[in-house]
């Protein structure tokens, strides 16, 4: 039985009890959600020693990084190296993306290092494949695919993007309704390419119910993914992008129908006041299943900076409902991410969601912060410096940039607020 | 005459033509915004050639960024740099919030080098002068305080932040209702010290008809400043901080009825879901004059990253109506900031304001992502480069990872989506 299908008969299993300790909920609070979809439990039942990650309704919003070759950037020491730096820095997930060199041998590498879940994009590894061996993806076969995300499921991978929602019409509209910036979802590509070149709808849609066998054997999570997501903010929330939502919709009911677990992907590109009525649209439409969305970047303008921009709309999405963010890092549109690159897209994302958690009232969130905040008002430095997000970067800023005085810092010296004020407060 | 008294009058200055001509707004708009007080047009009437910078309803979202010495770290040279960098990175002002070193001289060179109006919190020279001279901040004399308001004024400063709001009652408020973190405005707590020490109402608040008379002369705009903005989340739109905010609407109305410009200072740390409720009580009980905010900070515990969360809570305060973000450096709560934490300080506001402006829809905001992507969708990198908010890093970030092919960015190398999907989609 699948989680899913354990919690529908109203069984709880270890994984939904482990998640409630983390979450510091009620085990059966888990269970409900699971049985409803509105929770998902994500680990599959063939992955070893791992930790299962909760992720939904009333839970802490999680954040996943994306680490991986591409076929111009291709070190499989450099992922290793990506991923330990992404989970010290406190991802909840990793997906591995990559479609450069021995893409098999990356995946099960991390597979037997990472402490956290992850997940794949397995149309990657089938496309790549094909244009190696065939010379072109549009010769991948229908089967190719589905042998493919069975592969990933067998050795573990917890939840895999399948780009279901790409359709035959959905392409009729993009002809239809011109945007700015067509497609820039890889996968969705990759897929489009195929349908057009095959003259075929996507087998991923035409075939769910191959798709949901796989998925119900290893108890594999379905990411099912935004192949028409806006990749400008001229393009947010058109025609495209809701009528794949409205598959996805679909899709969602079907899936739980057969006791698999699902969460949404989203946008991608939005301005700031779209960003709540795209969060809104996911619930209702997909009714409540988990919401992952990729930023969203709340502007176009700034490479080099969409870690910053990502963390403004994920916190603002996550604030809206959003579940899980996948981070983006400083390198998004101009190259594949260095080591550095993916810490500080960790941290912005780390930020955005904590920041989502206070505002929405999540267990344990805002304390975390009073807390703090003590320690700064205690001058106490050593606190502050091992409790915040990134306890490496505030001692190395601080013993930068010594102060003459031990108890304050550089920018106000022995002019320090909370010092002085502290005194002059406790005289009557 | 002040421009407030001249647009009351119904006459449009040069500035104000200026102004609406950079805004590509109607100068009649720029006027009654101005004689209204929901617009401000700063500029001292004595500083020599410098472009006047419009602020409040209607207009592009502005930021400033602070320099200045402390008497930790004190580099005139240093500061001229973070000058020049803040104003090649795209801020729309500079406040010079020197403490250390000489402070006069140091002032001076930063305004006759700025092409953008200078700010300062004169109360900083003025304590930094008694502890010096007088032994402790809390002998420097009510006429001293006033004085150098003036000596800025005469030198061609632009704006000057006052905490007139810090008060008697203030204090009693917050002895009687307990923060977390006191008091972390250092110009709030000069204050405090000496209203204790001496046993005095604060001067610029008694004596508010003499700091008008001053501002007048020179058409100084008064940035009213937030002495007992929270310095954490836990003490956010708290009694003291709304007290306070009470106090600098009636003396908006005051100012006003003086012919003084006005902009209210704002927090601070707030959590995510309390920002729009600050920035329409601001609007309200400051009857829209022009909200100038710190960040607002969305979580105590990211040291190292608050540009980030200073960047997530400017781009949801300007988008409820905020209208002039202060920037928060990497360095906040560590120490000084360095020449490159000014410079990832202006960038990360100046990403939360086009954002915002883009969801606000302020005139030629979204306009100029629209541009930018038609580049992205012709793979034309030298436009994206060129066009994009930090092009010497989006450069060096491109050039330290070479793609095969010129068109592409190692991300996705041959599998680039947006190049496969446009020959696609021609097909039938």
């Amino acid at each position: 039985m699948t989680k899913m299908e354990l919690a529908k008969s109203g069984k709880t299993s270890e994984e939904m009890i482990g998640v409630a300790q983390e979450e510091s909920v009620d085990p059966e609070f888990i269970r409900q959600g699971v049985a409803e979809g509105v929770i998902v439990v994500v680990r599959n039942n063939r992955h070893g020693y791992i930790r299962p990650l909760g992720i939904g309704k009333g839970l802490r919003t999680k954040i996943n990084a994306n680490i991986g070759t591409s076929k111009d950037h291709c070190s499989i020491e450099e992922e290793i190296e990506k991923l330990g730096v992404s989970i010290s820095a406190g991802t909840d997930s990793v997906m591995d993306l990559s479609t450069g060199g021995p893409v098999r041998e990356i995946r099960r590498k991390i597979l037997s290092r990472s402490p956290v879940i992850i997940g794949t994009v397995p149309i990657y590894q089938a496309a790549v494949t094909a244009a190696e061996h065939k010379g072109h993806i549009d010769r991948m076969s229908a089967d190719e695919i589905f042998r493919t995300i069975e592969e990933h499921g067998e050795e573990g991978v917890d939840f895999v993007t399948v780009h279901c929602g790409v359709t035959l019409q959905g392409i009729e509209i993009l002809r239809e309704h011109e945007r700015l910036l067509d497609v820039v979802s890889r996968g969705g590509v990759f897929l489009i390419e195929w349908m057009i070149y095959n003259e075929k709808e996507n087998p991923l849609y035409q075939d769910f119910d191959r798709l949901l066998d796989i998925a119900r054997r290893y108890d594999l999570t379905l990411s099912l993914g935004d192949g028409l997501r806006p990749g400008c903010l001229a393009d947010a929330t058109d025609r495209a992008q809701i009528h794949e939502l409205k598959t996805l919709g679909e899709l969602t009911e079907r899936a739980w129908d057969a006791g698999v677990q699902v969460i949404i992907e989203g946008p991608g590109h939005v301005p700031i006041n779209q960003i709540e009525k795209n969060v809104k649209l996911e619930k209702e439409i997909c009714k409540g299943a988990p919401f992952y969305v990729l930023g969203p970047l709340v502007t176009d303008i700034a490479p080099g900076y969409d870690h910053i921009t990502g963390a403004i709309g994920g916190a603002i999405a996550a604030t809206a409902g959003a579940d899980f963010l996948c981070y983006v890092t400083p390198s998004e549109h101009l190259r594949l991410p260095t080591i550095e690159d993916v810490r500080e897209g960790v941290l912005a994302s780390k930020i955005a969601a904590h920041a989502a958690d206070i505002a929405k009232g999540v267990k344990g969130a805002i304390e975390r912060d009073n807390e703090f905040s003590k320690m700064r008002k205690n001058l106490d430095w050593e606190g502050q410096i091992s409790n915040s997000l990134d306890p490496e970067k505030a001692k190395r800023m601080r013993t930068e940039s010594v102060p003459v005085g031990s108890d304050v810092c550089t920018m106000c010296g022995e002019f320090c607020s909370i010092r002085s004020v502290r005194e002059y407060l406790k005289k009557s």
